[in-house]
């Protein structure tokens, strides 16, 4: 058994073939939930877990489940995926691999004759990405119960289209299994870790410990608008004066606890932007992570006193809006060490790290006992069409979550 | 000669007056340039002109001219004046106090029968505010030579309505006087500070050296977009680290130059603008001024090299497009002297000071020996329907202009 190893190039083709379904002329994939295409992508998928022996089941929020029987009556599965929909702009192994990896695991299981005491089974999750139905993550979400059916089900799209209608527009709403979480023993996600730390530091497997807690803030500041050319400096009230020391304070505060934590300013809006006025008015969004739940909180009390402390004296008028949070996500034990000793017995080389993106895991660890595998990809970069993993590491990944689904389904 | 007085009360009765035509519900004013109201405005001021014994000429850009004869031959004037139009959001004194003080000086000198050697001028100049049609000043800057005559006539307002078919359309397109610069002995502007300093320090009457010079940059910042959780701090390219840096440091550049040295960062663009993504690309607004130009040039430098120095260690890709300048501008000794000895005469309280903003005697300066006089405004507030100044500011400066003007046309 502990010679048992994926088929990497059956692997392989099987991803390249699914990114012909939406693949676009710059090599990416716009596959979005629930469109035609997507529809395209399941059905070959199904096709394909039927062709290896698996019971298919769809839930009520189009989540597909591909179930490898174990010998017995245990109907306690051992569960991998991921998802099969796209970024408009996306590529090729975000999502598709943990899903055609779960699928390349049962393969080799046929292949090599092996019975587990637990069912395997491979899930798609629908709308992972939240491109085309707001929330991300919402078939997971639905599954774990952390969204009602009805909320999932009413979700619209640009088009005013919900995922109820989207999914029977496919053939994917389905009609036996309800939307809820069963009975799991553990639960894995292998994915390319979109971000460049095992890249850098030239490891092929990431044994995930977490997710980051993430705090997404409006900070507003309001100041006087005044001309730019009469008005001394010091009877000034700036918003950008403002805006640039609490930037340059918080960059200080993460630095505090590095090497995990993060703030990102993706926006900044000023009012009314007139290039010879003291804005009105600057709204910074504030996306704060940090995989500690205790320190994301000390972080957020820091960033609240620093606003009050650089606002007050300047005069400024501020307001803190808590857009979202998303607690912090520590993995099952148990999980993460079926992964590290599958990388050691394999050997190897790995970090221990924690992921810095959501992923359908965070809901699925709410239910059961959870664990994620990385693999590098070039440069970090992923919803984009350049997006790339290397065929060795793509096997590497997959050999992992064997051996990590082999240790808890035996 | 010394005792003459305006009439601060027929100064004042029509300046509310002038300000009904176009006046807004909430005590402000909006009579753009070149629009009915406009018409309206202009033609009580002509009225106005005529009954006070004046010859009035408009030239080839609706600039109206309103002359009070001296009683030799001697042509060259002492001109003032600045403008009627107002922005969308105008107040009722930013330009009108100009033009209707001139018509006051002219009034005042009729009722005391004082002749002067040189011919007293009052002036209306198209377009002052750029507000319908841009740019700003473009009357006195084709009157000056700085502007062609073509070039005035065509510029467009958001309708596509050119400047020669607004004034034909209100009648104000000259037909004898051509757009030219004239003989002109000395000029004056008298006109609201539209800052807060002379209100600040309690001072009546602000003698202005000059304008200040001011560059227009637009500074882009390119970095390397990348998601807010996978990528570490330490490996971003983050042209928001790169913008509240430079800002920081120009806030810091500007204290070294310090009172007259203005920075103003008054729009912030962000690409893509997505809250959890390091954004791309940052393009910041500077607006950086001073009086003296040799030290604006200082600045200039010294911005450049704050830029590279922060954008080059964070590996950032910047461009440093210069949007436009405005040299300082040093009014004529011998008008600020006549200012000068007046407020001495008068026994007002006086300031010092330099032009933050632009006004037309930038570019009459240009042609004749110049200089402006201010009184202050509440707060330091104009472009906006709260825009005040008192009825004795308003006569005190009226005062100043009266005896500046006596002392370089006698």
């Amino acid at each position: 058994m502990r010679e048992l190893r994926i088929n990497g190039d059956r692997l392989w083709a099987s991803i390249m073939e699914m990114a012909e379904i939406g693949g676009t002329s710059d090599g990416g994939c716009n596959r979005q939930a629930l469109t035609e295409l997507d529809k395209q992508g399941r059905n070959l998928f199904v096709t394909w877990c039927k062709d290896a022996g698996c019971t298919v089941t769809v839930d009520a929020m189009g989540n597909i489940f591909a179930r490898r029987h174990g010998p017995g009556k245990n109907t306690s599965a051992v569960i991998t995926g991921s998802h099969l929909d796209t970024q408009p702009t996306g590529g090729k192994f975000d999502g598709v691999y943990g899903v055609l990896a779960g699928l390349e695991v049962i393969r080799t299981l046929n292949d090599a004759n092996v019975e587990t005491t637990h069912p395997i089974e491979v899930v798609c999750w629908t709308n992972e990405e939240g491109a085309r139905f707001s929330p991300a993550l919402i078939g997971s979400g639905v599954w774990s119960g952390v969204f009602e059916l009805e909320y999932g089900h009413s979700r619209l799209d640009k088009q005013g289209i919900s995922i109820k209608q989207s999914l029977e527009d496919i053939g994917y709403l389905g009609e036996t299994a309800a939307a809820s979480s069963k009975n799991i023993k553990a639960a894995f996600e292998l994915h390319i870790e979109q971000g460049p730390i095992l890249e850098d530091k030239g490891k092929q497997i990431g044994i995930v410990s977490g997710v980051q807690g993430m705090n997404w803030y409006d900070v507003t500041l309001v100041g006087v608008p005044c001309h730019a050319g009469p008005s001394p400096m010091d009877v000034r009230v700036d918003p950008v004066m403002g805006a640039a020391k609490i930037i340059n304070r918080l960059y200080k505060l993460v630095d505090q606890y590095k090497p995990w934590s993060r703030v990102t300013f993706g926006d900044i809006k000023v009012e009314p932007g007139v290039r010879n006025t003291v804005p009105k008015k600057l709204i910074l969004s504030v996306d704060l992570r940090h995989p500690d739940q205790n320190t994301l909180n000390r972080m957020d009390l820091d960033l609240r006193a620093i606003v009050e402390e650089i606002c007050t004296p300047l005069m400024i008028d501020y307001q803190i809006f808590d857009e979202w949070a998303s607690q912090a996500v520590s993995f099952a034990e148990s999980c993460i060490n079926a992964v590290r000793q599958s990388v050691s017995e394999l050997d190897y080389s790995s970090e221990e790290m924690f992921s810095g993106a959501g992923h359908d895991s965070v809901y699925v660890s709410r239910v059961a006992p959870t664990s994620m595998i990385f693999i590098p990809c070039e440069g970090g970069i992923s919803h984009n069409a350049s997006e790339k993993a290397t065929p060795a590491d793509i096997e590497a990944g997959c050999n992992v979550l064997l051996h990590a689904m082999l240790k808890t389904a035996s």
